[in-house]
């Protein structure tokens, strides 16, 4: 009878560790529409009337709408902190101080006209995330972060990212002394202003770049801004690799002429180098082979441009993505190659400005299983997809395993008022995202005390 | 001995009229700084500081700049009239009553920031030319006009050669009624302030056409705007025909879409169906076999024009010209038909507007011979060459045996202040014109008195 007793408390003390790992954790105060509400007050601090979210870095809405960040974290229970480039953290302790911790987040600036959905999902659902997570009475093992990224579009300084730039230590001095909003105002000013910024941009990168083991893990909950999801009526997409652009500036100049006198041997026209050009960049793409592999000239302009003139200058923006890297820059050669040979052909000059060229980035493996597990767990329908815009998840994962869920948006708008995703959909979102974070967190052994 | 002096006197009368026929008119009056200060004169009529000329049809200037014409031609002993589109003619009369004039005019309103001899050539010559012929004592058989047409250039009402266009038949009723100038006042309108117009643009154009027969010939003087005759140190150019231009405009649309999200295969992109056309505008040019085919995609606009967006459409001016009506039409059906098969294969959609197709015109032999002989008598060095820019003479040759004749212009240089023709080139043009004039009017037999 001992000896079944025994058995009997080995194997519920086993059921009850078990249980905890592997039971699903409680997640019922996830709710949709809470969630909605909250990222429609979110939307409210806008510069534009709603339903247009319109939200630049340190403007007047940005600042309430970090204050209502933080509140949330507060409420969250998190312990919130914050760096020079105004990046904000809210931390739920884990159980060891050596590991570096698992963050999840998302930005909530907003490009001019924007929706409500772009980012904030990624930041207010990150704190949901988290605060179902104490309320289920789960206890990390390793830290859990809810991060936002002090601004991810480029409206104001002309830079993407710049948050997850300056924390990866992909944004050098140099490059953040450029960027100068409309007024001329730099990042510095502008920051300090808001109550982050310090001395210098030195100083501030300092402060911001993120030490290395720090992050054990990064997971971004997005929308998908594209229409997949929707159109096979799935729940989840977990992301295997973010494609990153190249993008490219190219002028030609010839001598234009009068339309009527300037005869066809004589001329050397800057129109036609840059229309040969664009299919090049179209031929250059389709060579390269794979589905995604996309090449774009979606800026070109001709002057002086009057019907009677031959065209005598050209400008052309080209912009170059793919999920492989290598194969990306082989299409970027294959560009500028092209670009050297019609110029010369058609006799006119050139000359070629590389605006960036940031490296794409596969997702992690063990961030890619846990979120399967995840919605595996929740009995949400998913597939593998390839994230064709880029988030700051490109840049967080030059330093910590990474990956991204995605959630269906109706149409795959994105970028306009009209952009949305619904409550069901946010609601299994979010409920995946603390799901994966647990699993990727690990579960704190039983009498183990929380870090501080 | 009574022999002998009837023979004289039969040798002299005939030695008189055949040198009154064929004795190198005395045309010295005609002095080349003298026209140039009539030139520059005109100049001073202008809505932008010299050396820059701006003068619109029926604006302040331009009525300063008709009452000056009218000055010189009544100095000229020119017998004044004016039609209701405001061409105004100068008439020396001739012996005969019952044929066509021998016209010489040009036009004397510029486009904005011209110069001074763009036009102005040709009717102020004309009157010198005319007024020379007089004080020589020629008397023509023909009567002979000096004649400013009431526009050339297209600026005000978005038509050029309205007033030859009128006076040709070539203008219709339906065609004046949609042009309008940037105020949205009529042509009607505007002329009837100018004291010229009338009730309605039918009366006015009823006024204005040309009675069939009334013009014998018609000759224009005119800088070469091209460098041809400067480059071969040529002092006058003979011309043997006027190229026209066909001008159409062409839209693209398509989808658009993410340059990022976008993939391939799902892309009508009508950028790249823009680019494909203008490089079979050049195709089709050069596939006609002839130096004198142009081409020219002179306007090309995309939108968004941004570059991370796939272009959702398009919009080209192309601009084609030759001397062979057949063979320009020929061209213009090929660019048509590259718009039609890129669009299918595009799968984009597609407008064409035909802006206008005038037909290119061929000199006349019996002009082109006279200017020839008018070129020799004066020992000018001269060549037969192409006009690859329009003229009212593309007009006036649909109504009578046409010709013009050209000087050469510094660098070719035209539609800007520095437009330049020297003294002496004018005063070889305005005596080469008046020798042509001569001979296409005939001289008046002995003792017939002029037609009044």
């Amino acid at each position: 009878m001992g000896g079944q007793r025994l058995l009997l408390a080995v194997a519920g003390c086993l059921m009850c560790t078990w249980g905890l790992r592997a039971a699903t954790l409680d997640l019922t105060s996830i709710s949709g529409p809470a969630v909605v509400e909250q990222l429609l007050h979110l939307a409210t601090f806008s510069d534009d009337p709603l339903p247009a979210v319109t939200r630049l870095i340190f403007t007047p809405n940005d600042m309430k709408a970090r204050k209502y960040v933080k509140q949330l974290m507060k409420e969250a229970g998190l312990t919130i902190r914050e760096d020079p480039m105004g990046n904000i953290y809210g931390r739920m302790h884990g159980s060891t101080k050596t590991t570096g911790a698992v963050v999840t987040g998302s930005h909530v600036d907003a490009i001019p006209l924007a929706g409500a959905y772009d980012g904030t999902l990624g930041v207010i659902g990150a704190i949901a995330a988290l605060k179902a997570l104490g309320e289920a009475g789960f206890r990390p093992e390793k830290p859990i972060e809810a991060l936002m990224f002090t601004s991810e579009e480029p409206t104001r300084f002309g830079l993407g990212c710049i948050g997850s730039r300056g924390m990866s230590g992909a944004l050098t001095v140099e490059t953040l002394n450029d960027k100068l909003d409309v007024n001329g105002t730099s990042f510095q000013a502008a920051s300090t202003a808001a109550g982050y910024g310090g001395k210098s941009h030195e100083t501030i990168l300092e402060g911001t770049r993120v030490k290395p083991g720090s992050i054990a893990a990064f997971v971004e909950l997005h929308i998908e801004q594209g229409p997949r999801l929707e159109r096979e009526g799935l729940q989840l997409g977990i992301v295997s690799a973010i494609a990153a652009p190249a993008a490219l500036r190219v002028f030609f100049s010839g001598d234009g002429g009068h339309a009527g006198a300037l005869l066809m041997p004589d001329r050397n026209d800057a129109g036609l180098a840059a229309a040969e050009l664009a299919l090049a960049v179209e031929k250059a793409t389709l060579d390269a082979g794979a589905i995604d592999a996309v090449g774009t000239t979606g800026f070109l302009q001709i002057g002086p441009n009057s019907m009677n003139s031959v065209p005598r200058e050209a400008k052309l923006e080209i912009d170059i993505r793919d999920i492989d890297a290598a194969r990306r820059d082989r299409t970027v050669s294959s560009v500028l190659k092209s670009v050297e040979e019609i110029a010369a052909r058609r006799d006119v000059r050139h000359r070629v400005e590389m605006i960036n060229q940031d490296p794409p980035a596969t997702c992690s493996q063990e961030v890619i299983t846990a979120a399967t597990e995840a919605a595996k767990e929740l009995g949400a329908s998913q597939k593998a997809l390839v994230s064709r815009a880029y988030h700051d998840s490109l840049f967080m994962s030059q330093i910590a395993p990474t990956g991204m869920i995605f959630i269906p948006c109706r149409n795959g708008w994105s970028h306009r008022p009209d952009e949305f995703a619904s409550a069901a959909d946010i609601e299994t979102g979010v409920k995946a995202l603390a799901l994966t974070l647990a699993r990727l967190a690990g579960t704190a052994a039983a009498g183990e005390h929380s870090e501080l």
